[in-house]
C-alpha cells in the first residue's frame, strides 16, 4: 500500500515524521453521504450526529460539518471542540453519564443543545442548577437483560453502567413532565460495531416498544428517537461491509410502522455513528525500527500501545500493509517500542519481509485510536494529517517535550 | 480514609480539584530505603534504578534522587526528564527495545549512560551511528520457555517481544567483543508484580547460569548484572507485602555464590523497580458525580478509564476508600464518566453508602497510572500533587482546553 488519496505515504512520512495519523477527507465524507442518503431514501426526518469521542480533531469535525453532519458530545470539552468546528447548539446532541454538577452547569450554559441524561438523578441535579425545568429532555434507557435477547449488546444489560433501567424510566419521564418539561425524546444505545442490518431493526423495534410503554400513560409524544450508534466496519479482509441501504430500509420500515401504531406521528430519527463514519478513513503510518529473529519473528515499529490502544485494550485486530515491498511473505508479530509485553499490535500476520526503515500502514485507524493515545513511556502522541485528491495538510501537530514541560509551569 | 501524610484529602480536592493524583514523598522515600538497606545488608555493590515509565513526574524523580536512587529510562524523553531532575549520565540505565536510529543517536549523544540493548541488530545500528564501538554494552536476555519453568514470567518466553533468545546471546556478545567493546553487563527481566521472595532468587540463579554459559568461552567478566524489576506490591487487603529483607538475602546469597563459582568477582548488582517504590505512595482522589440505583448500584466518579487505565486494560483491582463516611456499607460498582462500558473501575465492592459530592480515594495509584492516562472523551488529564508532613505542593498541573488547542497552533 503506497498511497492514501493519491498522496505518497513516503512523502507523508518524510514531511511529518512517524508514527502519523492520516485521514482521507473524501472517504469520511463518502461514508457520511452513503449513510445519509440511505436514511433519506426511507425516512426523511433523520439526523446523523457524528460521535466526537471517536475522533475529536477539529478539522475532522469541520469535514463532517461540511458534509452536512451534526455531532454528538459526551463532555464539556467535546462541546467546545464542536463549537470550534462551527457547530451551533441545535446541531449538538449531548450524551452524559454520571453527569457532574460542573458538566451540567456547562451544558445548560449552551443554547439549544439536545440534552440526553443517563439517570433521573442527573435530572434532579439539572433542575437544582437551572432552577426552572428545561424545555426539552430525553433519557437513555437500559433495556436490561431477558427483554428480547439482544445478544452482543455491550452497552446495555444489567451489568452495564449506562441508562435508566427500563422499569424505572416511566417514573423518570413522569417526574420530568411534572417538573414542567414540555418536549421529550428517548435514547437507547443498541451495541457496538455490528455488521448485521437485521440487528438494528430488532433494536429499533425494542426501543419503540419501550417508548410506547413509557409514553402511553403519560400523554407524551416523543419529538425524537435516538437509536444510538454501533454501526460496524469490517476490520478483517473476509468480513462483509454493513449493508447500510438494507439497514436503513429495515430501520425505517419498523420505525414508521411503530410510530403509526403508537400514535407518535413523525418524530426525528437520530443516529450517532462514530466508527462507521471515520474508522476506515483513518490510517496510522509507522516505520520499522528493528526486526528481531527471536523465538518468533518480531517486527518492531515506532507505533505501539500508547499510539493505538485498541489491540492491547480490547485484543482488537487491525490490518497492517507494507509500503512498496515485493519480498516474499512471512509470518510475523508486529510490536511497538514500549517497554511492556502488552505492546504487541498483531500476532502471526503475513507480511512481505520487512527491514529497518520500511514503512507500514495500519488500517481502520480513524476511530477510537488517536483519541485514546497516551504518552506512556514518555513517547509523544503523534501528529494528524488530512489528505484529499493528492493534497495533504497538518491538522494537529505532534506533541513534544516542550508540551510536557509546559505542564510544570504554574 | 481522610488524610494522606497528615494532609486532609478534602483540602486537596478543594484546592486542586478532582480527579487528582497525590504522592506521599515520605512513603516513596521509605520504600526506597527499605529495599536499599536490605540489599546493602547482604550485597554492598548494588544499585537501584527507579524505572521512570512507572511514574515520570520530575518532582517524583527528584524525590528518588534525594533518597539516593538512580533511574532507568526507556525513551529519549525519559532521559530528558531524568536530566531535568538532576540525574547524571552514570546514574541512568537505558533499556531499549526495537531501538530506532533516532533513539540510538540521542542516547549515544549522552555521556556515561549504561546502554542495554534488546537485540544484536540494535547493536549493529548503534555501531553504524557511532562509528566506533561503545566502551561498554549489555544485552537483555530472553531465557525462552522450558528453561526452568518460570511460571508467571510475562516479560520473557518465546511469545515475548523482549530480549535476545538465550541461544543467540553468545553470538551477540562475541560479535560485540570483536567490534571492540571492552566492558560488559547482562540484563534479564524476571517478571512483573511478584510477591514471592524465592521467585527472585530462582530467577537470579537462572540468569547467572545463562551469564556463565555466555561469558565462559568469551573471556568476559561482567561489570554488572541487571536482574530487572518485578518486585510486587499487594493490591488487595489480604495479600502479604513482599518480604524484601528475605528477598535481598536470598538474591545476594545465590548471586555471591554464583559469582564466586563462575569467577565473576564482584559485579554490580542492578535492580530496576518501579511499582515497588511508588505504587503504594500514590493515591487518586475523585469525587462522586452521581449514584444510580439501576439493575446494580453504580457509583459514578470523576475519574475513569482515561484517568486510570489499569482496570480496563488489565482487569486490575484497586482498593477504593470513602472519605469521612460512617454510613452502612453496601455492594457497589464504581464507574467513571466515560461513554464506554469498559469504564468500570471496580465491581461489587463494599463501601459505605455514597452520595453525589462525596470524595473517594483509589489506592496504589502511584505506578502505571498517571503515565498511562489519556484524554479520551476529551476529559483532561489530572493534576499531580506531592504531600509530606501536613504540607502539599502542585507538581504537575491539570491539562486544559488551551493545552489541547495549542496542538493546533503550527
Amino acid at each position: 500500500m503506497n498511497t492514501i488519496a493519491q498522496v505518497d505515504i513516503k512523502e507523508l512520512a518524510n514531511e511529518y515524521g512517524t508514527p502519523l495519523y492520516v485521514y482521507d477527507e473524501q472517504k469520511l465524507t463518502a461514508n457520511y453521504h452513503r449513510l445519509k442518503s440511505a436514511l433519506d431514501k426511507y425516512y426523511k426526518k433523520n439526523s446523523i450526529h457524528f460521535t466526537i469521542k471517536a475522533n475529536n480533531n477539529i478539522s475532522v469535525l469541520k469535514a463532517f460539518r461540511n458534509a452536512g453532519s451534526k455531532v454528538e458530545a459526551t463532555s464539556p470539552i467535546e462541546i467546545l471542540l464542536a463549537e470550534s468546528a462551527g457547530f451551533s447548539g441545535d446541531e449538538i446532541f449531548y450524551n452524559g453519564n454520571y453527569e457532574s454538577r460542573e458538566d451540567l452547569e456547562f451544558i445548560t450554559s449552551r443554547k439549544d443543545i439536545k440534552i440526553n441524561l443517563d439517570d433521573y438523578s442527573s435530572f434532579e441535579r439539572l433542575l437544582e442548577i437551572s432552577k426552572t425545568a428545561p424545555e426539552r429532555i430525553s433519557f437513555r434507557i437500559n433495556p436490561g437483560i431477558g427483554r428480547g435477547g439482544f445478544e452482543g449488546i455491550t452497552t446495555a444489560g444489567s451489568d452495564a453502567k449506562f441508562g435508566i433501567p427500563y422499569e424505572m424510566a416511566h417514573d423518570a419521564y413522569q417526574k420530568a413532565k411534572e417538573s414542567g418539561v414540555k418536549r421529550f425524546g428517548i435514547h437507547m444505545m443498541t451495541g457496538s460495531n455490528n455488521l448485521e442490518p437485521y440487528y438494528f431493526a430488532e433494536a429499533v423495534d425494542k426501543l419503540m416498544m419501550i417508548a410506547h410503554d413509557i409514553f402511553s400513560g403519560l400523554d407524551i409524544i416523543p419529538e425524537f428517537v435516538n437509536i444510538g450508534g454501533g454501526f460496524g466496519v469490517p476490520y478483517y479482509d473476509d468480513e462483509p461491509e454493513l449493508d447500510v441501504d438494507l439497514m436503513a430500509k429495515l430501520i425505517a420500515e419498523i420505525f414508521s410502522e411503530r410510530c403509526h401504531k403508537y400514535g407518535f406521528g413523525s418524530p426525528e430519527l437520530i443516529l450517532e455513528p462514530g466508527r462507521y463514519l471515520i474508522a476506515n478513513a483513518g490510517y496510522l503510518i509507522s516505520q520499522v525500527t528493528g526486526v528481531k529473529d527471536g523465538y518468533r519473528k518480531f517486527v518492531g515499529i515506532d507505533a505501539g500501545m500508547g499510539t493505538i490502544a485498541r489491540p492491547s485494550l480490547y485484543g482488537a485486530f487491525h490490518r497492517v500493509k507494507a509500503y512498496d515491498n515485493s519480498n516474499p511473505e512471512e509470518k510475523v508479530n508486529i510490536c511497538g517500542q514500549y517497554c511492556e509485553n502488552s505492546d504487541i499490535l498483531a500476532k502471526g500476520i503475513l507480511l512481505p519481509q520487512l527491514a529497518e526503515g520500511n514503512l507500514v500502514t495500519i488500517l481502520d485507524a480513524g476511530a477510537y485510536c488517536y483519541v485514546m493515545a497516551s504518552s506512556y513511556n514518555s513517547r509523544p502522541i503523534p501528529a494528524e494529517v488530512m489528505v484529499w485528491d493528492g493534497e495533504h495538510k497538518l491538522i494537529r501537530r505532534r506533541e513534544t517535550m516542550d508540551d510536557y514541560m509546559n505542564l510544570y509551569n504554574f
